[in-house]
């Protein structure tokens, strides 16, 4: 049977959170609520156009080639035969430069509306190679940490990208995030600038004691093993100094029963992963008041894992 | 209700092979049928003595003082408050050296007797950092990845050392154990010696994208992941020149269908896992053959995880 093809097709891709500490570039996981609501639609062979992009305080480029939708629609377009013609429009539900995977909502929303729009000729798993590319406009490299779990939902490991492996893991039930987005700016390249190039191997064993002991309070729903198996020897040492007030954001999160806490993706946010949605809700209180009291604006998210991922919105 | 005091105990601590690749220093299983038979009896104040010890051919010293056994025992009996004076017999029914677990086998069967010679005061968990002076003596650093399954059983994670933190996993019925024991000698001074001190962020990265992959696959009865999963960036290419033949019998044990295989602890022993009785079998003899070809006399283990770990064979 031929899959339908349609005319103009809106979906949604969540926001996502990488890194979660000890997971450095190989765990994600995907937030309820913010996100991207992105639309393509046919336009005839008038070129591949942004018509509008809301949400983002005029922030984003709306020229093709440098927007991580547009570039990884274009990519992908290639991979599937069709022509390289559509309009899209973006409304970002989200905030921009904050460690909640913005560009990978844009490009995995950009990539799922268009393999809908021509009847899915590819699965979800199978896009998020595609979706990657838009992260090189974003980063300089293509990275599937948020890529990935904002396209699948849930929680994922990025294994290996050569030969490219995504596995995707059981959340547990009771498994909430409460995450605050300051109202700094920390640039990309200085989170990366930060980072040791060389790492003491006793350093990384221990480090990977903890993304091993992770997966395995995933699989246990054991959340406060989850906790205390994102602590980081690694990247929280050198990025910590980069977001303000971050040590006393943390010991708060933990004073108020949070089962571990850390730099969500490279920044300025912070994550925290709870028990319950009562102690999420203390939790994001209790970050907050420290920018709060220290006159630095913010938001908090608190949410469940976002189980779905890209998802259609609306088929015309 | 006050639990009955022994004379005499004779227990069984299983061999077990740490690393499994990507998970250097953190990783260990049980095997099933090699391991050490110890046998622990009141010997009214006349101190710590090895009365015997056999199967290992003259190599092990009966000084209290430099046998694993008897150094672990001695720091547990101290902890427990009772007499250092036991009569410790050891039978070695394994090789020494090979990179199975031999040190960590008579250290875990010491101690675990003891506890049962007074009553068992403390859980098996719980002895595991007693058995652990042991390989103090045998290696210099106290290590429990091979201490932890032998004394636990199964597939455990060595998640934190301080605090100390050990972790079990559920094992794939269908999960079997190829390793081949070459005989010759490879130092443990060496096979730390040519271990790199500093190692590249992107290779730990890619290091944790594994061993966070393996725990997944093992709680997933994913056995092709769990093989491939344990693809080793820094220490197997560090060693296998240590060990003759090793990627000739690595590339046999794959082309036989074995899902993983790398160096068994610190070698020389090979390990392969593999799904299912038949394909163990099939690559323990490939394995074997390589060394039969180069004239290396070997033997070869085929084994499911033992999952009792250290367990009473008589009470008197």
């Amino acid at each position: 049977m031929a899959k339908k093809q349609w005319s103009s097709i809106k979906v949604f891709a969540p926001a996502s959170v990488a890194n979660l500490g000890s997971g450095f570039d190989v765990f994600g996981l995907a937030l309820t609520g913010p996100g991207d609501i992105i639309s393509v639609a046919n336009n005839s062979g008038k070129g591949l156009i942004i018509k509008a992009i809301t949400g983002d305080k005029g922030l984003l480029s709306k020229v093709a080639e440098e927007n991580t939708a547009t570039v990884a629609l274009k990519s992908f377009l290639q991979a599937i035969g069709k022509p390289i013609s559509l309009d899209v429009r973006i409304h970002k539900k989200m905030p921009l430069g904050s460690g909640m995977g913005s560009s990978a909502a844009s490009a995995v929303g950009a990539v799922f509306a268009a393999n809908v729009l021509y009847g899915s000729p590819l699965k979800k798993a199978e896009l998020v190679r595609w979706a990657m590319e838009g992260e090189r406009v974003a980063s300089g490299v293509a990275h599937a940490d948020n890529i990935a779990p904002s396209m699948l939902g849930g929680f994922t490991i990025v294994r290996s990208m050569d030969p490219f492996e995504v596995i995707q893991i059981p959340v547990p039930k009771r498994m909430y995030i409460a995450l605050v987005h300051p109202y700094v700016h920390v640039r990309t390249s200085d989170a990366r600038a930060v980072l040791p190039k060389n790492i003491l191997l006793k350093t990384a064993i221990r480090q990977w004691g903890n993304t091993a002991s992770l997966i395995a309070g995933m699989y246990s729903n054991d959340i406060a093993l989850v906790g205390r198996s994102m602590e980081d020897f690694i990247i929280e040492p050198a990025r910590k100094s980069l977001i303000p007030f971050y040590e006393k954001v943390k010991e708060q999160a933990l004073l108020n029963a949070a089962s571990g806490c850390s730099i969500a993706g490279a920044g300025p946010s912070i994550v925290a992963i709870c028990d319950g949605l009562s102690i999420a809700k203390k939790v994001g209180d209790a970050m907050q008041d420290v920018f709060n009291k220290n006159k630095i604006k913010s938001q908090v998210y608190i949410s469940p894992i976002d189980l779905k991922g890209a998802r259609v919105l609306n088929k015309k």
